[in-house]
């Protein structure tokens, strides 16, 4: 047999934020920064339990037959409503698109808005699965500049004036994995380029509401007069990733395009996982249960970057978060990545590098992804110690 | 904004099976004979719900936190040894990947192995979410007419020697819509033209295992020596739609990028319906409860024909299946069958044209598909007298 897949298919590169954790399989103790797990901590397990225990006793029928396309009517509801009340979205001529955690809509959109060869406009390091997505739908990925606000506009005015674009992948909120949040500013700038070229913006917002410091930036979603920004959210973070509950939030025409489109690449989504996730809110005071996950995750971003400031050469540039999940680690250009991240395995230390995360693997950074919320504090002091010292043998 | 989805997009069709509820939701006492779901008796809900309570109470951790990209690593390894030794299906150089429901593969695979414009060869009637995920895929579909045998091999042919074909799309047991099993005679002509043309086969088999009368025929990924068959499978129907595990059984090096296709397009899979499953299949016997569902689906088949018979006028044509789900029935093509489809609806019973099934749209067919596997024996015996009698006005 000679078969041969398309070029795009060719182009889906393995998930390197997992292969830290092979690579570092065979250390005794290995301590692993690499996977942006929520802390154990966070996760409310027990109410998780007896809401799962609820579903299944009360409404069994739902969970072992076919149910809505659409996803569970009261999480959909719910959503809607916080994402109005609490995050300040509009409520007109919106609608909703339950998914299977917020990496289906990250594969949804390219494939959906793109045909082979239309251009799309993401940051020069994004999350691993983003650049796949969009490498696998066939569209052309064009890479554009960061500077500390975000996706540089002069740069993505000058791509987009190609008019062969479709649209903006951000992620803008503690950006995965720069930790960069765009400026309001820039914000606006960006969207003025939308307009411009008509392009829909994709804000993909996975750590939004795990903000630890700083000033609270508006979301595109909600300065989008126009109905172009497709906000995709998720209840990983903030609830519980094996649940795996994410959604599409949108200008109603878009999305009830988007939705058919959905229902023929996974048939009917997972409901039982909407359902838990559904009990388990109404169990809970979901605001407090964020605002409590903040709190341990600012206490472990300092010790993360405080033990990493103790222990790194001065020719590291370590980026201070405000939210999220991650501390982005700068070594200069003239050492060899790869090697340092070889010598960390080998002394216990799993961080991911910035080639995970490259649109151009041409320029495949010389940065690493160091995840703060998984480890416990001993972990993190460890870690960081033992990469610190490492790199200082580099650096 | 002036934004437009690409045509392939806006090519993706509203949910026609689904549609036949709304059309009959305002009339009281409606039958529908539409969606195709598991008979409620035959699925197993005390061990679906004791599985559950097993899978949170002891293994919460692997509920609520990321887990495994491959699947349920339990699940796999059983599946894929069922697969060998009950269906006998090759072993070596073959992989599995656990799936989202059957309906994950069903939208995985055309567009991970075509691009815009590449030719897909699917039977004139097929599954809904099947044709429209060939058609949001962007590659194009050819119909290939059917006899009693399946796809007619000599119209393949002719199709395939384009150049352009990529794969034949193909439901061989018990095909939905139509219930057509595709001979054994035939499955080697179209095998020997897959080779032929270098095409890869996707089997979609749902409903393989839901045979209740006649001789069983090999599937192709049991008669499959250049490994070109990718298999999907599913337990929606012998199980458990809920759980929304189904699985795609192929060469190893096919499947192995496909994952990598797949991890960027639902990020993780839900492990908790594949858990749930294995702890059901553990506490049960699978084989038994398997014949046990197809002596009920035999009886319902039955009791549906029968009174079909009773109440047609012989102008009409009524298929009787050897399996699955449905029994697809024929009118003439001088009748129009949308004002039959109204006139049931009317009357209380909802039957899917079609239409709904058309790989053509420019050619609907005028036949109906009816479900005998959901509705209980008095709303079959019901409403194929009222859909016999309404029938009888028009035909």
């Amino acid at each position: 047999m000679n078969f041969l897949f398309p070029e795009k298919t060719r182009n889906s590169l393995p998930n390197m934020i997992r292969e830290v954790n092979q690579d570092g399989a065979a250390i005794p103790n290995f301590i692993s920064l690499a996977v942006g797990n929520p802390a154990l901590e966070v996760i409310p397990v027990e109410a998780i339990q007896k809401a799962a225990g609820d579903v299944f006793t009360n409404h069994p029928l739902a969970c072992v037959q076919y149910g809505s396309l659409l996803g569970d009517p009261e999480l959909r509801e719910y959503t809607t409503k916080r994402l109005v009340e609490v995050r300040d979205f509009p409520e007109k001529d919106q609608n909703i698109i339950m998914m299977s955690g917020a990496g289906q809509g990250i594969g949804l959109v390219p494939r959906a808005i793109c045909c082979d060869g239309d251009e799309v406009y993401v940051d020069e390091f994004a999350f691993t699965n983003t650049l796949n997505a969009i490498r696998s739908s066939g569209c052309k990925m064009i890479p554009i500049h960061m500077d500390e606000d975000g996706m540089l506009p002069d740069e993505l005015e000058r791509a987009a004036s190609s008019g062969k674009g479709r649209y903006i992948c951000l992620n803008p909120n503690f950006q995965n994995p720069t930790g960069i949040t765009m400026s309001l500013k820039r914000r606006q700038e960006v969207y003025e380029i939308a307009q411009k070229y008509d392009l829909l913006i994709f804000e993909d917002d996975p750590y939004g509401e795990i903000r630890f410091r700083g000033k609270h930036v508006p979301c595109f979603k909600s300065i989008d007069p126009d109905g172009r920004v497709l906000h995709n959210g998720s209840y990983s973070k903030t609830l519980s990733p094996g649940l795996r509950v994410g959604f599409l939030y949108g200008d109603n025409k878009l999305i009830k395009t988007l939705q058919l489109v959905k229902n023929s690449t996974d048939g009917q989504g997972p409901l039982v996982g909407q359902m838990i996730a559904m009990h388990t809110l109404r169990s809970m005071d979901f605001e407090a249960h964020i605002a409590k996950t903040c709190s341990l995750y600012l206490k472990k971003a300092n010790l993360m970057v405080s033990t990493l400031k103790q222990y790194c050469p001065n020719t590291v540039k370590i980026r201070e978060p405000e939210g999220g999940m991650f501390v982005w680690v700068t070594i200069p250009e003239t050492v060899d990545i790869d090697e340092v991240y070889r010598a960390c395995i080998q002394v216990g230390v799993g961080a991911v590098r910035s080639l995970a995360f490259a649109a151009d693997l041409e320029h495949p950074g010389h940065s690493f992804r160091l995840n703060y919320t998984f480890p416990d504090e001993d972990r993190i002091i460890d870690a960081c110690t033992i990469f610190g010292k490492t790199l200082s043998r580099y650096c």
